[in-house]
């Protein structure tokens, strides 16, 4: 039974300084192709299973601190075990204790979103990157092309890493682990480099896979 | 506390048809420069953590069945809430009813890996087609090009959607998922085929990023 | 003396619906390693020359309609000729009248921009993109990956031809003109989008080649 | 009114020396599948406007140095202002005072040409290689492979950064910039060699996306 | 006459140490979709045409040490001429004295069949490495991944070589050529590694283009 | 004794209509930094072997036909057998009976080489391409972009499958095959394009892996 809780934080989808109150776009007007259909999240026709009680009470603590269910979470909602095996896996990668800052984590996220192209990860993504630099041009940045930022030597390393992991994984040697030691990592953040670069290798894929949709509300997040 | 265990068959690899007796390879005598180092599993110094009740009854389990542990497991076991939740999603997805036949989702497995050239997986999950298909030689043909295979509609349409979401998930588009409509899988199905390939997008590159190595035991596992 | 000027609209870059008033952005705070230095426009030291008196005509009406003048303006500003050129090539190709709506020569520029990874056009023509649009998603959609985006057939022809045309020049044969011929344009337009789209391929790798900076001003346009 | 004119050499592509009298070559016996039809420029119907007063003076000099009208110009000739400002801004970077002499200037637009193959470019450009050196074989070299010349290391790191410009400009950083600095360029020459293979990168695009024929009479020049 | 027989070791594919006994496996079972089918051997239908003698000799002698005759003679033999050019080539490049080892050459063999994912050669050349090297583990890493293996520094240096000229052989240079000489390796060792990487390179595409299949007795080839 | 003549034409490189007067390039002035430097063929030193008196033939038949040694023949001269071995295979395949004329195998020979950007190729089959044609311009085609050359279906259809056979060998499948099935070739035709291309992929790599240099003579050929 290797799925016993862990004690943890509790699991939640990155918190964004101050955003929690907006809540969900009400009024906004749609508008023509491009609109964010909140109604559709994939591409695919698979009817939301009933939430288990752990899986009710993260979705209603989403509501809570965000204001809105984050749609992959709704979109995985049609079988349970898979929701909780993403909901456990991604917040200990993205929220657990790590020698990276949770900023850093997101900007993994972003950057390797960026190199595969993938809408869903760089909406939701590029708004927590904004929210946790309280930087709106960051985000931008990251998911543009992160070698236009003026990155210090550890951060910039650590990009390379995830994006080198991301595009040509077989080419990544001891070489590769040794510029990151280099620039100051232990083996252990480098493993949680990986893992997070590794972990949005997943999502994205998930994500393009099934045309996910992000929630309209991330677009306008932290861009002052 | 989405983690709650859901009950599902005992969470474990792959069992593989008449291997669980041989056990590990004792006596074999390593060579030169290519050897397997089964006590060096990654390039990474990562002490092993305690492992709690639950790993450690998974672990007694697996060396039940294959007479030994896979690596990648040892290589996670420095932190309990990663190794489980690596557990949890690897055995929901591989092992969980599905439309897809275990065999499937091996050659997703292998098919994926190879566009990565994953050494790891390549061994590991080469071995799994191999034994699941009583066929030495289709996991073969997965290694090194499945376009050499000759497969039936059905498993090639899966197999050109896994290894196009693998090499450019950015034009993956209606067009692709409809393709695999037409070869007869449901919308379900489409996200079982994208969740396994999506997920060795994943250990792939957590393979690659630490230089993991395979258990010897795989290569000569159902080679006639 | 072919640089006779023609006659047309007033050169300028697009005005954008409601922005003219806010001017630039005074007194925003910069941050740490990403912000915007809007006193080092490119990695290049390049003096600025004088301002001939039609190019200081210009730079006031930029002033005066956006509030603010364009980097990439000033980065020509070393010398009046290379500005001149640029103005008017600029200006002819996304001001003057096409079969092409404004909106849609700006999407082609962030289509083909996405697939330069150009910072600075991305920032400067997405906000473009939201403000034509009146749609703050379609240019993060242009941005991110346009395939994403719900477009109707002509559009979605339009930049199936701009992105092809960007990442594999070589390739393009009459089947391409064609399906942009069966998609309503005519000939005059096939050269308006290959002309939009190949401007763009120069102009992204002026702006990366000497690190071009956009104005801050431009990442918090038309983001509600 | 940008377009003013500025004082500058007498527009005109680049002479060639000892070609202008040959002309057009007018007996020769054009063959099957391959040959060049001077009657069809392009594969795009765009009847020719009235050339203004410039522009005809322009193409009158033209026929007077170099025997006919090169088809790009006839290419553009269906909208003034677009033949002009091409026509500006190529004499500018082509022919106007730089660091880079004129050949070096060829030098990158056929290496950019070649990266890109573009028809139109490489015999256009090859041909003015060959006559600016006075030698057969570099503009062979330029298109072919220009790694295979033997260059001295100011020509070869110019051409390695205009040929990494094309392939990737999103991978241009500070490093590149600086493996031209100590190659010997100014800040003023990197933005000339930039300004050049951008210019070749929208010239390819445009020639490619309208099938665009080059004059037959480039072939013959200056091959001993 | 150029043909004439050079004076050097009797033409055969490379001995298996130990292998000779056992034939062609007679009595296996085929499976599926994926079996071999040792009746075709090609895509293509070309009768075969009647051996020379020394062909028929080359025949009989692969049937005696091999225990088969492998499926690329096979397919070579509708034409006299091609079949004996192909063997003089291989033979010599794969058997003949060279300052390389016949187990880096078919290291070098394998490493490229990677590279062009070519499952005629990666079988056959697989079960090579595997028996050369008396290690059934050396034959999968340069199947899957040669950078995978703990290669020292000369075979490395070799490989590196071979799979670059694979892939990009227009960015091959002097440095290149260096690199190998300061592994160790003679000029005349560096034809060697080239001419057997090339050599490769065309009988990838040969057995791709015709979709060549291996023969069974490959697969289980020294693997413990 | 595999390596036994074959009764066939005489083995000699393809002959040019008329050019076998004018010898080699004697009183030609080299020039600068690309020039061809006769006397150093490639960039490995390995001394001449003493030429069998078969080899001396076709070197004095060589001479005689084309007024001189083709730099490729005296770069393997440093080992009869691998001499004698290329030879027999060039000359089956580029002159021996086949559907394939000497024309469309050189055009292959040149749009493969092109693919590859390899310098001696390009020049030495170039050359080839117009005098076979008895067309300046179709060598020029095949070796800048074979898709600008205005092909019929036969030929366009034998260069699409040559190219992607160069290009990406491993997804070379029946649909291919079929596709030049239905343009009229024959399987035996099939054969020889995909020799003639496997082939040229061969010495692409051997001639840019020691960075060998065309004979001047080949630049003039038949230019008018």
């Amino acid at each position: 039974m290797p799925q016993k809780p862990a004690k943890r934080p509790p699991p939640c989808p990155p918190p964004r300084a101050g955003e929690g109150r907006e809540g969900a776009p009400s009024g906004r007007k749609t508008r023509g192709a491009a609109r964010d259909d909140n109604t559709v999240i994939t591409a695919l026709e698979l009817p939301g299973a009933e939430l288990t009680p752990a899986m009710q009470a993260y979705f209603d603590k989403c509501t809570e601190k965000l204001g809105f269910i984050p749609n992959v979470l709704k979109a995985y909602a049609f079988d349970m075990p898979k929701l909780e095996a993403f909901v456990a896996m991604y917040n200990d990668l993205m929220l657990a204790p790590s020698g990276l800052s949770k900023l850093e984590r997101e900007m993994i996220a972003v950057a390797v979103s960026s190199r595969n192209r993938c809408y869903y990860c760089l909406v939701a993504h590029g708004a927590a990157v904004r929210s946790l630099a309280d930087d709106p041009v960051l985000g931008e940045l990251m998911v543009m092309n992160y070698r236009a930022a003026r990155l210090d030597r550890r951060q910039r390393a650590m990009l390379d890493f995830a994006v080198k992991l991301t595009a040509k994984p077989w080419e990544i040697e001891e070489v590769d682990r040794n510029a990151l030691r280099e620039a100051g990592f232990t083996d252990r953040d480098i493993w949680d480099i990986a893992a997070v670069a590794s972990f949005f290798n997943m999502s994205n894929r998930i994500a393009s896979a099934s045309a996910m949709r992000p929630n309209s509300a991330y677009h306008g997040q932290k861009r002052e």
